[in-house]
């Protein structure tokens, strides 16, 4: 691994490996639609890097905290060595270990326990596409490592009841998500569509879904990234805390 | 009833009684999102004035054929009426029933006979918003002649396989939709939600769902109806055939 240190604009820098896996914007656009309360504590499947949490620290009140499982060593080491290198061993938590034990009580991660659970999952069905020969960016796009059923009944897991889900992912499967989510009893209560242009055809889908949740979903407005020059729009400059 | 006879601008006059019920701009956003190719047999689930068949069979090849299914027995007999002002009677068959004897085969309407089904379903469950006092204008609104459930059950019992199902709805419903579509064997291919303007939330959903199909969604862009200086874009005055 030839590890490089990325500046995460908030204060926080982190470690990425470029042979490895590099976050995109899909982790920073959940991480500014997912909302963490004060004294309320978050989990992040699959967290890679640990982009999320260390994004969403930033934001959250003081008295949050958060959680990142991480199937691959090599990654759950590279995102506890950028949580103590930002010296947020006592906000940031990273576990290494696979989210299918979630359910079963056979992990480190105590199911019904989280007021919070995001996840960028991989997007991709294994036979969808070429999967990548290096082992952790295959993990991430394809479904090597667990199904989206798998990672909605992690998520309906670790929730608490009235618990909130946060998760991206593409419009092409949004068929899927909703039985999969509805399959473990979380109701998909708020939702935007990501558009790479306004006159385009969405590229992902922000879903917030509550675990136990009543039914009737909150469609927000298109999310667009780029106006028609090229340049970001203000939303995903003020995302990225680049705003004038 | 106090009729009136409407211009629907593609050639066709309807008879209306604005009492009752007169169309909107989504039974106008339906008929042209779903598609009728040669030869196909089309259904329309609850037609009310008949306004669906009637836009559609305009731009449908001329062997195309088009069957309303209506429940109150008044919106039946008028959309017939309005059938046979226009000379349709041999393209479009007005039928009043109900659309629940449909799956158990107890209805004029056979089952397993259409390659495209269409409709504007009521959208909201009973107990939500105040219920019309006016039988007609309520039952279009309210689902107290049928609910999403039987709309979807309907459907594909009088799909084919393979068969196309399109339907506008509610975005604050996208869950069930995707739960009672599923539940009856139609996988939703297509979608796109419309905003009233660009940077506002979405207020109808429109749908495609095959019987039997396989998973995986084509999300569209977004369907804007009105510029932000409040006339029509260009995508809905070219669906009123009103383009420039």
């Amino acid at each position: 691994m030839a590890r490089r240190l990325d500046d995460l604009q908030n204060g926080c820098r982190i470690y990425q490996d470029p042979a490895f896996f590099c976050f995109g914007i899909d982790a920073v656009l959940l991480a500014h639609f997912a909302e963490v309360r004060g004294g309320e504590r978050a989990l992040d499947l699959g967290t890679g890097s640990g982009v999320i949490p260390l994004i969403m620290q930033k934001d959250a009140p003081a008295t949050a905290s958060f959680d990142g499982l991480e199937i691959i060593p090599e990654a759950a080491e590279m995102a506890a060595d950028s949580v103590r290198l930002n010296s947020l061993e006592g906000r940031i938590r990273i576990v290494c270990g696979d989210l299918r034990d979630l359910a079963a009580g056979r992990s480190e991660i105590k199911p019904g326990t989280y007021d919070v659970v995001t996840c960028n999952p991989p997007y991709y069905k294994t036979g969808s596409g070429r999967v990548s020969g290096e082992p952790a960016k295959a993990a991430a796009r394809h479904e090597l490592c667990c199904s989206l059923d798998e990672v909605a009944g992690a998520a309906a897991a670790a929730l608490k009841s009235s618990g909130r889900f946060y998760m991206i992912h593409i419009p092409e499967r949004l068929a899927e998500i909703f039985k999969a989510l509805g399959g473990h009893g979380l109701e998909p209560k708020a939702m935007r569509l990501v558009h790479p242009k306004a006159d385009k055809e969405p590229t992902m889908v922000l879903i917030e879904a509550v675990k136990g949740g009543r039914p009737g979903i909150k469609v927000g407005p298109p999310l667009i990234v780029y106006e028609a020059d090229g340049r970001y729009t203000k939303e995903v400059l003020a995302i990225y805390g680049k705003a004038e």
